[in-house]
């Protein structure tokens, strides 16, 4: 295909090296290849969206993800499409995407999005292993919700086999990045028209227990203090 | 490829016929075909994945959309490598994420996330013609802030050529929702350990006005006023 080959790091400080893929073209100030950076976005995220093609088709799922230090830890159903054709070899492209705001400009076209992303190419490894994939499930869950599964039980056999864990390397990776407020024409500064950012982000509600099962379970501090998931501004 | 053809429909309440590559396997009473759910979803999101293939890799960006009746509507720079794929014939895959909450169950296997997600799979065809062009960047700017394009200068010729809008038949398309509590086995049930749903939504944070240009500019009642994007729970 073409790209040349991200080379070794030498740390975690290291940055990324573009390769022909993960070089960001348009609007190529956006474009970064810290890994600090990209952890940070990995690390606030928690659904991808995985792609593959199979058959001329690109298939494509939404799907919840952690990262394990330098690798990105994908789950779902064994039967799952995406993630069976990647078991058996297809290459991954992974897709995080954090919305930070609109950008709302003097001019229709000068509308943007503040956002932060994250593109990971790369074959994906099953992990077959049943004490390895217990522990990605954990990270997987804990990543979401830290803290949630020191409390809930933890999976079985039949459980883990019936979960399909795969990894990517996180090599041939880079972020864009758009943040700050609009760039207008310098022609269209004195219109009469409110120009500026309206922040956007994911809030938690109220938690609500399904209200089965013991009785007098006391919400979890992990959900009644603010934490991972805000509950406002 | 396979795929049976979706079939003509008679009006906006009936359902996607689904085909080979849109009926949903995997949690088959997760998959929704009627045209009403599947356009309520399109309106409450406003970022899609695209995705086709060239030469031998999966090219995914994030990107904003907005429904005109039975179209897609995507736009991005000119240069964009995947929407300018798709105006060259590529088949696009197009999923909208919309991420309800976090479903805490009993045991770590039962998590789980409520969603709903629509994939389109399809042709695009570029909008060539000027008119056609700045109409579908308003529909674009107004979905994503309903009353936004009454105040802002509309584009203009320069504009409209530096820019691509595409759109898709919403044709072969299906919607995947999970909605609920947790679902636990019974032998978990009466685990001391809290189980229900923390339900999450993207929320405006206050305005941010950039500070710039005309002075005594009034923040629009469409930002001063709930409304597409609620302040808060």
């Amino acid at each position: 295909m073409g790209q040349t080959s991200p080379t070794a790091r030498t740390g975690p400080e290291a940055a990324f090296l573009p390769t022909a893929r993960t070089t960001v073209r348009r609007h190529r100030e956006r474009g970064r290849y810290d890994r600090e950076l990209v952890y940070a976005i990995l690390d606030e995220g928690f659904i991808c969206h995985a792609a593959c093609q199979v058959d001329g088709t690109v298939w494509m799922i939404p799907t919840a993800y952690a990262r394990d230090g330098d690798r990105l830890l994908l789950h779902g159903a064994a039967a799952n499409h995406v993630l069976k054709a990647a078991a058996a070899g297809a290459e991954l492209t992974v897709t995080v995407t954090l919305i930070d705001g609109l950008v709302l400009a003097r001019s229709t076209f000068h509308h943007s999005i503040n956002y932060r992303s994250v593109v990971v190419f790369g074959p994906a490894t099953p992990i077959e292993e049943a004490g390895e994939k217990a522990d990605a499930m954990v990270r997987l869950v804990d990543h979401i919700l830290p803290g949630r599964t020191a409390d809930a039980r933890g999976p079985n056999a039949a459980e883990l086999a019936s979960t399909r864990v795969v990894w990517l390397p996180l090599d041939e990776v880079s972020a864009k990045v758009r943040t700050g407020g609009p760039i207008d024409d310098d022609d269209d500064m004195d219109l009469p028209v409110w120009a500026g950012v309206l922040p956007l982000r994911p809030v938690a509600g109220p938690p609500q227990p399904d209200g089965a099962g013991a009785a007098g379970v006391a919400m979890p501090t992990y959900l009644s203090q603010p934490g991972r998931w805000k509950d406002g501004w």
